[in-house]
């Protein structure tokens, strides 16, 4: 068994300490011979997984005691429907922050439900940084102002929280959930797919104060309503256990690795291993502007596009797999969640170089 | 490690060479260095994954040309919503058979969106019997007829489908999926949750007939728009992977037991053996009208409620968790989907027996 350095997007790398538990304990988790997904949801084993997943969910985020933490089907792209129908309480308006693709595909879903306003967005359509605050229109009847934090399409990260007022801040932390500490009591709601720093697909984390639940658009499958999902502890219908099981045990290993503040101080080291290292040479361009630069995915071009075949192929032999943009802007993108390391980060810089010395 | 004889209703009991194949693969998928957990969706290996179970699945149900087979997220109870958005069409009433929980639970969930009919349900609200067809009253302007082919909760089971005219047939088909050989094309839709015969929880399976789909509610989120997840081979975004390779896994291994004829003739064989246990003593009895008995959820109850507590335990102790009734019902069920085997079945016919002779 020989593992690989694993840049992909998501689904994406995952904690090998953590892989390897839930290999030893999937014929039989702890004595009670059965795996976790032979489990009823409902009985004592799994409620202990799913009740302490959440308690140490909490621990690491801080979460106040009037925020609801959900663990829910369908993927950030569902939410994009689901928040409109739980947040806009009658209204008909909210502010979005366009500054990549998965905001953008945010504006469109919530066509369904009102009228998208957009407060800033990249003048020229390079997203290739976010644009100034002091730019920004808000809107003054805006139910809830959404952004995306961290865009992983582009590489674009904010790495400060929107100044909003009193508006509630909506925040879509898929690609960098648990990358840092995040200061949830200045949002309304935090939503995540697992399938970046959590866990495997199939999973989708919301956190959202509870005053703002409970009335909803009439046509919400009830399933998706956070008022219902929160009076069931997530039960409603039976939910995706073992991503809920995996993603626990990934909890506690960033628990184990210090919590978000050595994640944070990991991940700034290990963007910047691979930022410097391109700044450093001329080959290699990261097009994000440096203050917007996203720890969780290093985007960048070669000086010669012709060449990017050979770049992913030679990457994929030396064990470095998953690093071909996303195909709507091509180039390479080099995504380091968590559960990379800096050998990992290392080895990537290594192949570079070696890339430029034989063929650039 | 000591493997038990899992009755659980769902999630439920996988086979062990399943379990045994995951197990072995976790860390490493066939020489990528990676778990399937970590595999980006849109890369080969996950697509050679996907696309096989899909042509598995389409194999042992016959699935003809002109059915889309999806594979989505957020249950049964997500699609009693998602149904109605999608195939009213304009119209505003559906038909539903109810024969216990889960059918009342789709028509409540229906009204969000319609004025559901109900064709028949039992007079005194004993949900111990399918309603007889020739007292069904169908209405003559039904976007399609629900019914649900296997009541988990009451182990109510219609052997036959149910006739209706032209009218598209809407099956949930969540607790009898794979039990057996399914007419596919006499229905319009069927759907299921992967966590009884098919695999992990927080898979859901659609097959729909694609004249049916396309004209949808202005308010469904995107990704349940069964046209667009059909168009994106169900993935407009990312699907909860792991459970659909798990799930691949176990239809290779209906696929090796004989396909679904032989499943159906073991499922039959199985759940005689404790019907006629059942019938053949007075200490337990089955409320259940025999010609409408499930052949995967076997309920019944003790002479003696006040022993129920005794039996649970002992039987746990003995190796058969997972026997207790739904709370809505109580009693007990003993769940045989096809992953479990006749021993597991003739070990709680025995363990049952014995109970009788200490305590009955």
């Amino acid at each position: 068994m020989s593992r690989v350095h694993n840049f992909s997007a998501g689904p994406a790398t995952l904690p090998l300490s953590v892989l390897e538990q839930v290999q030893s304990e999937l014929l039989d988790w702890r004595g009670t011979g059965m795996s976790v997904m032979e489990m009823s949801h409902r009985d004592k084993p799994f409620m202990s997984i799913a009740t302490e997943a959440e308690a140490d969910l909490r621990e690491l985020l801080d979460v106040p005691a009037n925020y609801k933490v959900l663990f829910m089907q369908g993927g950030a792209t569902a939410q994009f429907g689901v928040i409109p129908m739980n947040l806009l309480r009658g209204r008909d308006r909210a502010d979005f922050l366009l500054t990549g693709v998965w905001s953008r595909k945010a504006v469109m879903e919530f066509r369904r439900y009102g009228t998208p306003h957009v407060v800033a967005e990249p003048a020229d359509g390079r997203y290739d940084h976010v644009p100034a605050a002091d730019t920004w229109s808000l809107s003054d009847d805006a139910a809830y102002f959404h952004y995306t934090p961290n865009e992983t399409i582009e590489g674009v990260e904010l790495h400060d929280v929107p100044e909003v007022g009193t508006v509630p801040l909506v925040a879509d932390f898929s690609s960098s959930f648990l990358s840092r500490p995040i200061e949830v009591e200045r949002y309304g709601l935090i939503f995540a797919g697992a399938q970046k720093n959590l866990g495997p697909a199939g999973l989708t984390i919301v956190i959202v104060r509870e005053d703002l639940i409970g009335q909803t658009h009439p046509a919400l499958p009830s399933v998706f309503d956070y008022k219902a999902v929160a009076d069931s502890e997530s039960m409603l219908n039976t939910p995706p256990c073992f991503a809920w099981y995996v993603s626990g045990l990934v909890l506690k290993w960033i628990k184990a690795q210090g919590g978000l503040e050595a994640m944070a101080a990991r991940n700034a080291r290990k963007s910047s291993l691979l930022y410097d290292y391109i700044d450093a040479q001329s080959f290699y361009r990261c097009p994000v502007a440096r203050p917007d630069r996203s720890w969780m995915n290093v985007t960048f071009t070669l000086a010669d596009a012709a060449l990017d075949t050979a770049f992913l192929d030679g990457a994929k032999a030396a064990g470095l797999p998953g690093l071909k943009g996303h195909r709507l802007v091509g180039g390479m993108r080099a995504s380091l969640y968590n559960a990379m390391d800096a050998a990992g980060v290392q080895a990537l810089v290594d192949y570079m170089r070696e890339f430029t010395r034989t063929r650039g």
